[in-house]
């Protein structure tokens, strides 16, 4: 049996006082309003969604876009992490990022024979692997050439490089070219929209190079995908995209709220919160919260504050946040809610996330990729 | 039945080259020496050691700290991780925090009816609400009074407060004054030993403030607690702390290993690592390797490439870290072992350490109080 406070940190019907805290909740009129806001555009724009599963690794999330949300499929980032929504039903994934280990080759070769799978490719030796054990397997493994269009992560050059990788892959047995990644990841954070724009001005040329030197070799490429929360905008208008890899939209963090929002369409709201309470006040001007470094990614700052313009979170330890409250309106068990300064590694500090409506626990969701970085 | 790279990252006797990556290993000789460099400093000092849990979440970590490393006792965070801890049978725990939900102090209080448990105050009503459920449970609570020494996060100020609120517990029923939880955290990162000095020369000014209000009153004050691998030859040598509190001796990390050792003690070696491999070249003068934000915590800056001067790790996202090699030496599927920046929550991402002799994997232990942040 589990146990309230140890294994999980709420049960259903409890009210949103009593949960036991630190604990990741999600308002569930928010998340289904950022999914809706999505949809729409995606209907505007004539693009598909793969939702990008990295950014919560909750399947029950995950199932949500799929259903209402108008997304087609799902990527993530692991190969553990799509076995993780494989083993939860979900029949068609993307690992937007390069496998190569062995063991690890062996494994998506048998995930790709139970599921419609994808992964990238930059590197002609890794198909070859790829290759070889889709074939063991009688697998059919879809690839993306993974395109550098300014990330300067992962990613082999536009243009003939890449062309030339698709040529290879389409030559191997067990694999098919299914496209090109070409996901521009700084681009996401840029403050500025007309300077976002145009660092994914500089991806769209990249693409544009790609799909050149692909048609001289009259080789059909049937998907561009990339494009995040910050950006899809540009890449969906493009009309060089088909995809869009969007997953913060559904939660929204204190560094995708620094940004300008993406114009024409109605702003995401922050639904992803850790629930906070005030452990101490024994510093005049200041409280102590129990959530700290163990319970909040920090990479992207600090959290928030949400709804509340007169504390401020200055300083995050193992397990305790100071709040600075000059005021001294918080007391001993008072509940805050932060905002994560970045929802993905955030979520991944967490087994559940608890759903609430109001004030009031209404769904318990397992984060069963929590962890899954193989 | 657990799957290699899905739910465990080896097997035992497995070539460290087999590791499913991102990997947490221990280089158990590495450990063992730290032991018993603490083992020698505790006795040459004459003061205890509580071994901080926090560092590594781990109770097989903790059974060797306890077995052959001088240890007689251990202290953590969180009651979750308490709770963890005497679960795997650790039966003298103190809970260097904190604890007022109320929901928390019915469990605290059950578990100080199965082990020695101890824990933090800093509020006259929250002791009494300590109080309260101990009576109920027939349970005995050892209650430190925390002492704001200089960190400014909890406890209460020094001196009067400090013996006041002493004198409170120790007419509550159910309750124990068992001592001062003296510890000055950010002192423990201050570069300079001098600097470092000084602030813990501080820190003792409020101790022996504290000792002399309890002494006009006549409450005994059987321990004062503290200290951290950073200071604690400081606290040791002051014959006012009985206890040491230290935790990432026994792993180090980038950000220990920036500041001068302390003075006639062999210094710690890098135990702990995170096993990566390289999934991407394809951009000169770089690698890819498989962890980032989700394998490594970075709230204390990068991790550092152990072993090797010529490559630097550069830059982390959620599942990537990029890793500056001019000379281009490294190739697909490489292993590099990346020293965290900051232990505690780093272990905090994993669910198993895998230990390692040379290149060998000759056991997996599991981090029961990972995530037990309640």
């Amino acid at each position: 049996m589990s146990t309230v406070g140890y294994d999980i940190p709420a049960t259903i019907g409890m009210p949103v006082a009593e949960v036991e805290t630190p604990a990741l909740i999600l308002d569930l009129a928010a998340f289904n309003e950022n999914l809706a806001i999505m949809r729409e555009a995606l209907a505007r724009y004539g693009v598909r969604l793969r939702a990008h599963g990295k950014a919560h690794k909750c399947p029950e999330a995950a199932k949500r876009q799929l259903l209402t949300g108008g997304a087609t499929g799902i990527c993530c980032q692991k190969l553990s992490e799509a076995e993780a929504f494989a083993n939860a039903g979900i029949d068609d994934i993307l690992i937007a990022n390069e496998v190569t280990q062995p063991a690890k080759i062996e494994r998506l070769a048998a995930l790709a024979t139970r599921i419609r799978l994808g992964v990238c490719v930059d590197d002609k030796a890794a198909a070859t692997r790829l290759s070889e054990a889709a074939t063991r397997h009688g697998a059919n493994i879809a690839c993306y050439v993974e395109v550098n269009v300014g990330a300067g992560r992962c990613g082999i050059a536009a243009g003939t490089p890449a062309a030339e990788l698709a040529a290879h892959i389409a030559e191997l047995p067990g694999l098919s070219f299914e496209g090109l990644q070409a996901y521009h990841g700084p681009a996401q954070h840029i403050r500025g929209l007309a300077e976002r724009e145009t660092a994914i001005g500089g991806a769209l040329d990249r693409v544009r190079e790609t799909l050149a030197a692909l048609g001289a070799r009259c080789i059909p490429c049937p998907t561009v995908t990339g494009a995040g929360t910050g950006s899809f905008a540009y890449e969906a208008a493009s009309g060089l995209y088909q995809e869009m890899q969007a997953g913060t939209y559904a939660f929204m963090d204190v560094d995708y709220g620094r940004i300008e929002p993406l114009a024409g369409l109605t702003p995401f709201r922050n639904s992803l919160f850790v629930l906070a309470s005030i452990m101490s006040t024994a510093i005049p001007g200041q409280a102590v919260c129990d959530a700290g470094l163990k319970s909040l990614a920090v990479d992207s700052g600090l959290p928030s504050v949400f709804g509340r313009g007169d504390i401020v979170y200055t300083g995050a330890s193992d397990e305790h946040g100071v709040i600075r409250d000059p005021d001294g309106t918080l007391k001993i068990n008072d509940q805050v809610r932060l905002i994560p300064g970045h929802c993905d590694p955030t979520c991944n500090l967490y087994d559940h996330m608890v759903v609430v409506e109001g004030d009031r626990v209404v769904d318990i969701w397992t984060i069963d990729a929590r962890g899954k970085s193989f």
